[in-house]
């Protein structure tokens, strides 16, 4: 353990909510160093919340204590659990899919149960709709500063037991590839897929060739256009379209200094494919 | 002290105001742990202020420094003070009804006058209109430091002398609880009432019961329905509205997964009455 | 070096973006105090970041390390810089002009140039379009670390070879000073002028005495209106115009409790001219 903790949720930044939980960490051990992922996640988009994990975990050092909740199951019979990846990170969450790039990019070491019904803020037994605070916050705190072990939190589950949401892995037939658009660069608009380099390497395009992107979110065709294979922003026009490798190693499309989301209207989720082949080389006339 | 110093303003985080306050006060001690409230007050919002100190400030530990900085009337004659709470938080602040509910919820110990002509970073003379960097934060970072005593911030005041904001209590009559709503939880649109559960118990509805809920805005009636008293939001259908307890012990209404102030159009303030009494009992015929 | 620091950038708060290079800064050195200035910055926008920068440098303590990232021109030829300014405070950035106004108004002690090929973290080889995690975030938090010193850190630049972006002088005139709207408070609306209350001095307007505001957006004329210069904004009515110095000891002009900006469409840039000068004294007729 590091004495970091690192929070996530989808409270957002207006009110007190997230104060209470760094509050109720802080009197926990005033030795933790308290920092935040987002708290901007959309109200219960468990997707999301998967994402911007994987999106920066590895990023933090071994020991590193992440506490995501967002948790439209709060108060149901959804787990609440701590989970040990292979990389010797720890996830404090309610098991509702939060967990899910975690397991599959990196790989889930170790799954332990959080008791609620003993694992809460002292004198919160009331409290049933803010477990952010009063379980996950306090459970991760005491984490975070040793005062328990992880195999003290509770029970061994099985990590196969775990909720997953349903993720489509990118095909590549007949020298295109189709994968799905995972997420979006808020910011900027940039589209994230969930095609890896790697697979893309397949393809044989160099960087400054031109690719055919394709965007369909059936029954609608959205997009389809040649595109720059670029190294980076700077390589294209500004507001000319581009593809690139994101922070991820997967590939991303964007207009530069632009919103592709916005110029096309696209979304996020299994039902927004993307293609992507080499394009035609084009002859032009004299 | 424990060299905590936790911020709060309506100055929000799109310019510099936030992290002028907090490299002031890592330069009077480095060795201090800074830490924000919410700097999303809506501008001038002396209530919200309020309300988010009375929704956090017990989540801290003994001897935290609070420093909020909501302050329409900058520049006027309105004292700036320095407050020590009953549970031993320390609160720097302008007079102007910040302190409302932690001087009715939690009680306040004693109150230091803040002299303004000589408590303000060296160099800072001419800038009237930015106390919340060059005073607030100032005599909070050297409160929290233990660079000054709190008895040194200046004179004693009486408690009584200080501002307050106009609250409403909640008034049970003939089986009906009338009160008002307080604040939103912006981020899920759920209303925060300030009816006490210990006083909604006097009702004698179980969970899982209904009670009849009735807003009113004068002269306008809001809304009137039939909602269940539910543990927690997972215990209703995702849509549905429920009546639960916030974190607060206040008792609070929501739709699960959706927005009861967007769907209504629900405001807060005094103005903004809330009753609620145990539902008849519904006979469905055959 | 004092182990602060201090992150700014375009990216937002609603992703993991911020998160990874506090992260990979963390990773460094965990005994880092790690701050954010802003990541508002709306995007690609330089101008503003150069502005964020002056406004709040000089609040940090000596040896603070600042790290802004704003860079529509990553990937770019465009080179990567670390300066220590003349007040001993260092700034990590694309030389992209983000410099401008701490050079004009603090002063560039020495640069030096960042080998994007050897200063990046490690294992980030492919990633051209993330230099605010890979290349300033690691050298930042390598400085603030003391891991290596600033010689260490390249070779020695020209201060004189840095892109700066256009800046106009205010300019005094027959009793009539011009200047431009350099930038917005975002939150209440005000507009903050190039024009120091030193150069302001010189129209001989006291306190409480009335000013002539002219604002023109070529070739429109936008505003004119006779407004109080005022110690601060409790010595108007609510809803009333304002001359006021602002925290950086410049004029500005606001709506007491409203938005200027707002009221009167108004923007930034040096486009946007602004003429004070003294108001004819008036005299009512009875």
């Amino acid at each position: 353990m590091n004495h970091a903790i690192v929070f996530q949720s989808d409270f957002g930044l207006c009110d007190g909510a997230v104060a209470a939980m760094h509050g109720v960490a802080f009197s926990e051990d005033s030795n933790l160093k308290i920092f935040d992922l987002t708290h901007e996640i959309p109200p219960y988009d468990i997707w999301e919340a998967s994402y911007r994990l994987i999106q920066t975990v590895e990023y933090w050092p071994e020991g590193t204590v992440f506490v995501s909740v967002v948790d439209p199951g709060v108060g149901s019979h959804r787990r609440s659990i701590a989970i040990k990846t292979k990389s010797n990170r720890y996830i404090i969450t309610p098991d509702n899919g939060t967990i899910t790039h975690v397991k599959l990019m990196t790989g889930i070491e170790e799954v332990r149960l959080i008791q609620e019904s003993s694992s809460h803020l002292p004198h919160s037994e009331l409290s049933y709709t803010f477990h952010g605070r009063d379980v996950y916050a306090y459970v991760g705190a005491r984490l975070a500063s040793t005062h328990i072990t992880f195999e003290e939190i509770g029970d061994l589950l099985e990590v196969d037991s775990l909720e997953l949401l349903p993720v489509i892995a990118p095909v590549l037939e007949e020298k295109e590839i189709e994968g799905t658009i995972d997420v979006l660069d808020v910011r900027f608009g940039s589209l994230w897929t969930n095609i890896p380099y790697d697979l893309f390497k397949s393809l044989g395009v160099q960087r400054g060739e031109k690719v055919e992107v394709t965007i369909q979110n059936d029954p609608r065709f959205v997009y389809q256009n040649i595109v720059t294979f670029a190294k980076s922003f700077a390589d294209v026009h500004a507001g000319e379209s581009l593809v690139y490798i994101n922070s991820l190693q997967n590939m991303a499309v964007a207009i530069n200094q632009g919103s592709f989301a916005n110029a096309y209207n696209i979304g996020t989720g299994t039902s927004w494919k993307i293609k992507i082949k080499k394009a035609p080389r084009m002859i032009y006339e004299n």
